[in-house]
């Protein structure tokens, strides 16, 4: 159907390009996604991973959905349950969805709910649960529990009551667009795109039917969790990505994700193969008595915003990110952007950056480019403990292993007849 | 007192950095400022003038303000009032208000209410009426009037009652300096600060006790008004610089501001004094249908954010800025803000710029350092129509004439004892 990659390439950044993901509704999952209607299903950040391989982060968001699902009436009985074999697990990524850190999704659980309006297609992410002790980063008891209730029983409902009040939901190309003008890499800071949201649903969340308790709480709780977005940002990249791998061919990366083990990469002429290799671990800047041995091997599938093109590669939008990550000052983002723009083929022209010169950010990861310069995308990442329950320690960049590229090549190699 | 200017300047500095103003209120201008209790009293931008000899912009307001407070039923009853002499005209900043454009503020509009936590002073600015047919720009009939009586009725006491819930008010110090991270330079652009602070209001105005219509107004009304932190960044930068002067002694200039006819400038060791010479007209981009030839002179208050040093001076914080004005591309608001950095004599540690390496914005401009190296002040404006009713018909900059800072030099020297 194409001539050559190049050629593919240009028609998977043409759906790239195309896409124009909505926000639409926030509902329970299992309403989205059918897999979680059966029996005890969990999805998971990264590639396929049991439960004996994953590590705390994950084991202790297990623990937690399972005791939020009342599959289990304490954390002991929760280990066990995972243990017995019985809860089956699922990478967020077959399910049109993905998930920060653990990533891990169970069916009560509220989840954004993005269509684009272009292809067609739907995908999903859980809501941020702000910082502090969150399940995301592996703790599964008291507040915890208490605010994935809430979230169920009031924010999503309030979100979703304002959302219908808004017709056809929030157009999150144009919001991103004036975000990423306003410092925001969407990856370590999505304050601005956060605050942007919020002033789209305050007025609809004020005028909608919820109580007037869940309509200030909620947007309180909007108004103080400046990442709230970045679960936003997520499953956009996933829409965005999942329309360009419609195109079932050409060396594009169409996903970057990690379980805690495996670092998994999928490529638009390979589908939904995953081509993997054990995680790096983030290094970067720990908060007060934490260091880099707490740190918790690479995590989550908000590498999603790197595939796209934004996140670490559009490190120049977000300078303040540099300090945070503790990736140096404005040159050093300038410099890493610079860099980035020698793997990824294309750049953005939705997502023009003005520290940039108003450049568009990355666009089109290619697998080959990778491989030929030896330069891997640097993902902006926060960092879990490494032990469950402990939460979020830093923030960091992490590289993904080479290796995933290789061997994607090489697949596209054989792929198409040429053998080495 | 201080053996120097030098050591002069330094006090000054030294006042408006420890400076800590809070939005603490909204209330009717009556509630605030005494002297527009007293018969037809109107507060305009600028140094002092009288009904002839302003332009048509700060005329249409006086029209509208007139007709606002019922003291004229039509355009013409109030023209033929104004004209009769019977309404008193006072300045803004003798005052401790501003206002932008016109700046015409009369008794029963609401003002937003600052206060310096730390010099005790008050700074007052009415409140940003949105884009359109507005006031400040001159119109005065129709919408303009009904937008107004809203703002008087709704949304001042929408926004007086959620501020009420905030203990001290809200920190503006603190969301300027996030804001400027955000790309906003507070004169053009203050989108991100509009933002943060509809996301500090939006719970409690939920929360509080206006009627649902007028919160779900008031936040709607928020949402969209993109420059809604101007006016509040121009009562800040009041009362940072009245801080300031309190020191009367020094160099460094308290006060720019323009009536359409006059620049006029004020220095910390002249006290109050006028430093005055004619407006330059601004240059920059004009929206369809309209060019150079319908641009107003300079006009308003709002140079009071250059006063402080953001604004055009913080031209590289807000590259976006740069091109909505017809200033070039990041390149350029690098070079505009290294050239003030020449007549500036501090930055500001509160304001750090993450596109200008974490350097802080400018402080102190130094009439000295103006007469000295040429250099003026980069001012960013909202550019009226010249005639009256018509409104905002572009963006750009301009500068103040140079003679307003030689005589306030020689009023200097004059007051130092070193007579030319």
């Amino acid at each position: 159907m194409y001539e050559n990659l190049n050629q593919a390439n240009a028609a998977v950044i043409a759906e790239i390009k195309k896409a124009r993901p909505r926000l639409v509704d926030v509902k329970p999952a299992e309403a989205c996604i059918p897999a979680l209607s059966d029996g005890m299903t969990l999805l998971h950040a990264g590639p396929p991973i049991a439960w004996p391989d994953m590590t705390g982060p994950m084991q202790g968001a297990v623990l937690g959905a399972s005791m939020f699902e009342k599959w289990a009436a304490n954390p002991a009985e929760a280990e066990a349950l995972a243990a017995s074999g019985k809860i089956r697990f699922l990478p967020c990524h077959d399910n049109s969805a993905v998930g920060p850190m653990g990533g891990i999704t169970s069916r009560h659980m509220p989840v954004l709910v993005v269509r684009n309006a272009e292809q067609g297609n739907f995908a999903y992410c859980n809501l941020n649960e702000g910082i502090g002790k969150v399940m995301r980063f592996g703790a599964y008891e008291g507040e915890v529990q208490t605010r994935h209730a809430w979230m169920r029983d009031v924010l999503g409902p309030t979100l979703s009551d304002a959302l219908a009040r808004i017709p056809d939901g929030i157009d999150l190309t144009a919001l991103m667009a004036q975000a990423i003008t306003m410092g925001d890499e969407f990856h370590q800071r999505n304050i601005a795109a956060s605050a942007l949201l919020l002033k789209a649903l305050a007025a609809e969340i004020a005028g909608g039917k919820s109580s007037a308790a869940a309509q200030q709480e909620s947007l309180r709780f909007l108004g103080r969790t400046d990442q709230f977005f970045l679960n936003v940002a997520m499953a956009y990249g996933k829409c965005v990505m999942d329309a360009g791998a419609r195109i079932k061919a050409g060396s594009i990366v169409t996903a970057m994700t990690r379980n805690g083990r495996d670092f998994g990469i999928r490529v638009s002429g390979l589908g939904a193969r995953w081509f993997t290799a054990p995680v790096n671990t983030p290094s970067g800047l720990f908060f007060t008595g934490y260091t880099q041995a707490d740190a918790s091997p690479d995590i989550g599938d908000s590498a999603i915003t790197e595939t796209l093109g934004i996140g670490g590669a559009a490190m120049i939008a977000a300078p303040g990110v540099t300090r945070f990550v503790g990736a140096g000052g404005f040159a050093e983002a300038l410099e890493i952007s610079e860099e980035m723009r020698e793997i990824y083929i294309d750049t953005n022209p939705m997502f023009q950056i003005p520290t940039w010169d108003f450049q568009g950010a990355c666009l089109g990861l290619d697998v080959r480019r990778v491989v030929e310069t030896g330069i891997t995308p640097v993902i902006n990442t926060g960092i879990a403990h490494r032990k469950a329950g402990i939460g979020q320690v830093g923030a960091g960049t992490v590289h993904p292993p080479i290796s995933c590229f290789e061997q994607a090549l090489e697949a596209l190699a054989i792929e198409n007849g040429i053998h080495a």
